[in-house]
């Protein structure tokens, strides 16, 4: 097991990261103030990893509640559902919240203790790549409204993430692919020599090896860590972060969510900044190439479909969060491993992008 | 006019107090920091304010928001109204929201600003006695769910609060009176001199003179903010402002909620906390017979209604947010202008306080 600080002042917190975490009742129990723990999953997670997760928890009060799963239902409606059982078990102010699941079940969870009673403490049990990677480090927590993702909620910090990699071998070959987007990302970032890393181990991550697991959520979690340090509330650096997100969200509205997983789509947009990039003179063709190569060995996609077309990616990224004062903020390169972000782009260099990568 | 500081470093705040401060616009301006600015407000207080309130915003992209008015529509879903209408003008993170109304107004407008893009600016404009003593004051933001009132929410502070002593003119009595109800408070909780000035000038509260309301509000405000910055989470003394609160909420909760207003509950839960420490040789019965007068000179209640029994109170006491470990803590007096919380009390002498002062 390696365990990683997130330096965040009195809010800092651990990450730990290894095999069979779940069988390791002290690794948590110091995160619990009171006797009450709630366990928030969902209806596929909970049969699998529920009752080895209450194990954990054996000598509090442990009761549960399980949401349906999927990002349409990451309502308000849906959060109440925590309220409803917070309150029918009379829950006070010193108990403490638990998300096992994925990105949907941690946002939620996240949010439903930074506003149940004002704030109460809670622990990250992330069980995808994505959301070991992503979402359980940032402590940006929340829920969807039917007109735009990710529009109410709240920073709060988890007392505490395990990230168990045995979690992973119940993990659907599509949704690990879509985490590998994320890691990704980290070294196309800041990390040179973890793009080359990825580029000798990336089969195996495919077959789920626990060390080459380890190892990329570790330096995964650290990147975003220290980005997170710098710059909590996303005033600068962290907005690196976005890296794919602009072409990434484009795609997801323009297809209909959930026909591109996020990591899908990201991965998409991660190799249309690359050749944007190049188009500008930032990148060689090689190093865009050496994209694509990653991508493609990490079974993401590097096709647009035909609809994507350069009307539908502007109609969509004109909408984004990261647009200000009608400006687009792209993040794209000055070297592999050395991202920026810029609203210096040629629209006719993201055309060019486009339509090379439509099918 | 008169302005306080709610000293709470990066969190600090005026409070500006004062006849005439809906026609002074740079009281505002340098608290706006973009060019969007949503006015919640409700049915009852929009047709008195709203078009002065959209005066002071007149430079800006300035909309509005109406509520229905009332204690009961202080749910997550009417909060879904206020995202609903930020979204539908496509408002961004630095957009600013005003607080037009009383406390159901001002806590959710403080939570809507919490929570949308996880957190943007905030104002408050209070337009009762009680918002402009009590909740614009202290960052307590949130709403009701059905199983408990304020169980969801945030602590969350705003830019400035402007509390125009003129808007009492359109207050009806009995609410004006709950509003003294917290003003009479402050004096009992850590200001004798103040109770002194309250039983000499209440008659010219009671006929809302601008002087005289100026500086009640600004005593009352003054003393809550040297509270909260002490105790910003309510670990310690923030929880003297409870007075009046336990004994209160067992009122409102056995008398049904809205046949008691709030300020009245408590104005006899704190008539009930003298009584109680007089019985412990806490207080003289002299001192007793001081906080009855004063209460009812402010036009409010000093007897209990028939059905408010010791069972009942001891019923409804039980499931107060300020129980710990199954003890009930209690705000009462070492004198009067001193209040203490203690759990040592004797459960004779609380039913003795009810017997006596039931009709």
């Amino acid at each position: 097991m390696k365990t990683l600080h997130v330096e965040l002042g009195h809010r800092s917190y651990p990450i730990h990261i290894g095999p069979a975490l779940l069988s390791q009742p002290e690794l948590v129990r110091q995160h619990v103030k009171g006797q009450q723990v709630l366990i928030v999953s969902n209806e596929t997670v909970a049969p699998l990893y529920m009752s080895q997760t209450k194990k954990l928890f054996e000598e509090y009060d442990c009761q549960e509640v399980i949401l349906p799963d999927g990002e349409k239902f990451k309502t308000l409606d849906v959060l109440n559902k925590i309220f409803d059982a917070l309150l029918d078990k009379r829950f006070d102010r010193s108990c403490t919240l638990v998300a096992l699941g994925g990105g949907v079940i941690g946002d939620m969870t996240g949010f439903a203790a930074a506003s149940y009673q004002r704030g109460v403490p809670f622990i990250q049990i992330p069980t995808t790549l994505l959301s070991q990677v992503d979402s359980s480090v940032g402590g940006k927590t929340g829920v969807n409204h039917e007109l735009g993702k990710n529009m109410i909620g709240a920073f709060y910090q988890p007392q505490c993430v395990l990230a168990d990699t045995d979690t992973m071998t119940t993990l659907e070959d599509r949704e690990l692919s879509a985490g590998l987007a994320e890691v990704i990302k980290y070294g196309l970032i800041r990390l040179p020599e973890f793009i080359s890393w990825l580029e000798k181990n990336m089969s195996q991550l495919l077959v789920r090896d626990t060390q080459a697991l380890s190892y990329a959520i570790e330096v995964s979690c650290q990147c975003k860590a220290d980005l997170v340090a710098q710059d909590e509330r996303e005033g600068g650096v962290r907005a690196l972060l976005n890296l794919g997100h602009t072409f990434g969200h484009a795609i997801e509205t323009g297809m209909g969510y959930g026909n591109w997983l996020h990591g899908e789509a990201v991965a998409m947009g991660m190799v249309l900044a690359a050749d944007v990039s190049m188009r500008h003179g930032w990148l060689k063709q090689s190093d865009v190439d050496r994209v694509v190569t990653l991508t493609e060995k990490a079974k993401l996609p590097v096709k647009l479909p035909d609809i994507m077309d350069f009307t539908t990616f502007m109609k969509y990224m004109q909408v984004d969060k990261k647009v200000r004062d009608g400006k687009i903020n792209y993040v794209l390169f000055n070297a592999l491993g050395d991202a920026k972000i810029t609203n210096e782009v040629k629209r006719d260099h993201i055309q060019a992008s486009i339509e090379f990568f439509r099918d």
